[in-house]
């Protein structure tokens, strides 16, 4: 039987500015990129914002590829925006303009045939917004979840106590640093477990991201990509990979967990190899599938016989 | 038959301060730290400089454990002293004093009984030196060269031509950059393997190090220690394990550099675990076949059956 995988998240137009180019208004949101890379693995629910000017049609390609779309409602007013510029290395990025529009106002409510998802993704919004969906899910099996430093500063409590109900929280490493007041990741990793979550998975950009659980810790590199075009939406990818395979098998254990961090940091070095969510128009399972194939040979190595022994 | 493995570098004394402690006049350097991780796996020779006023007694430990310090030259005057200063996160470092001593003159003599040497390790020195040191080795069978960006802007012609004749370049992100003008780690990479090496290892501290041959590359990450103390000479014992583990097989095919990339980063994570070279006291070659196989554990997944088609 297939189980139901929920995304909760923002719906966006972005305007990126990068060394290689720039797009305007071009679709993105954390809920976008997380269907993009985990309807390539398993069916997606999405509950979302669009303002009544959102441009007809641009969604509809998710759509044709199992993504539940009716779970994004029409606002009168505008549509979330987001504009940035990347430094030439793409390390860093300014923020230009933030439009909230209709997402200021964003209360999610989870229509009834949602309610009943088993796995659940709450992109980055206020926790308690994200409190609010998780009341209104009957019971699901495995919840993850995003934050940003905003958040952690200005809703600490209210973050903390959304820890103690999520299984999974996906930050990366400056968040888990800021939240844990440790810049060692895998002691921020532990002080996340010591509050809930089972599983901290630490994103940490070009170079991978860390899964940490109570007695076990598994790394993926990076994907190794001469050209980078847009970061934007790559940990969003990650999440929809990292969901999408624990979905498509219903399979929790400590080896399914490793896979999805593998399909995670696969999604995410697709959405960066193109602006906004285009690389993603380009890709099916096959290519997916050859891109898990080459992080094992990646790090793939083998022990051999120990060393003699030693003068 | 054992093949011979000779380093050349520096032998200094380190005054180092972190968030952890200090330690002042501690063994340092990049062929002692070099030297302690090799000589875990086979026998090293050392060719560098001390000056008169060296600890005695501070470098007899390596030589009981297999590494022949007949070629460290004691030169009337001030041996080698670096101080330096680490970030609450160990990320940055200020150099609070630079002082050469003997080293301002240090120009490699080769001992006739090294020139024969099989496996070299040129540590961070003047390419000029480190020309001067080729060019006294009669035959050897794979070289690999360290450097830094100091050399990179003050000797860049010398340093091409260096590059010419080695086998491996083993330098870290930011020298990588610098080197080859691109920001991107998997493009310098490539910049470097079109100027002679076949092999390009690029370290990224905390993250790892990635080894890069024409067609192939392999990515072993950082290990996760919760706990660093002093990140000095990291780098060096890096290539000691990487060094170390080709010379004690004589074996330099894919799958042997791959594992000798593993042997570098545990040798690497050792180093940082105490002060100084302190940690190589404590360990033989038991705990680094038992690191070696928790790298293994850190990055092992097992690729599933495809997924499913889709709808």
């Amino acid at each position: 039987m297939n189980v139901s995988l929920l995304v909760v998240g923002s719906v966006a137009l972005d305007s990126v500015e990068t060394p290689f180019g720039s797009r305007e208004e071009a679709l993105g949101g954390s809920a976008v990129y997380f269907s993009h890379a985990a309807c390539l693995l398993h069916p997606v629910q999405v509950v979302g914002v669009i303002g009544s000017d959102f441009p007809a049609g641009v969604l509809q390609r998710l759509g044709k590829r199992g993504v539940d779309l009716s779970g994004i409602e029409e606002k009168p007013g505008k549509s979330f925006r987001w504009k940035g510029k990347y430094s030439y290395d793409l390390q860093n990025r300014d923020t230009i303009d933030t439009r909230l529009g209709v997402f200021a106002d964003f209360n999610p409510k989870i229509p009834d045939r949602f309610r009943d998802a088993a796995y659940v993704f709450l992109g980055n919004i206020d926790p308690e917004l994200q409190l609010s969906v998780l009341g209104q899910i009957k019971q699901p099996e495995l919840v993850a979840c995003d934050t940003m430093n905003y958040w952690i500063h200005g809703k600490r409590d209210v973050l903390l106590e959304l820890l103690r109900r999520i299984d999974v929280l996906l930050v990366n490493d400056a968040e888990a640093r800021e939240l844990s007041g440790d810049w060692n990741v895998y002691r921020a990793a532990r002080w996340i477990l010591e509050r809930g979550p089972s599983v901290a998975v630490i994103k940490q950009g070009v170079y991978g991201a860390v899964l940490v659980e109570r007695d076990r810790i598994f790394y993926v590199p990076g994907y190794p990509l001469e050209d980078v075009f847009d970061p934007t939406g790559a940990g969003d990818s990650f999440a929809g990979g990292f969901m999408g395979q624990l979905a498509r098998t219903r399979d929790t254990s400590p080896a399914n967990l490793r896979r999805a961090m593998v399909y995670g940091s696969a999604m995410g070095s697709f959405a960066v190899e193109r602006f906004s969510t285009e690389r993603f128009d380009e890709i099916g399972v096959a290519e997916v599938t050859e891109r898990v194939r080459e992080f094992a040979e990646l790090v793939r190595f083998d022990i051999e016989p120990e060393p003699g022994s030693r003068p």
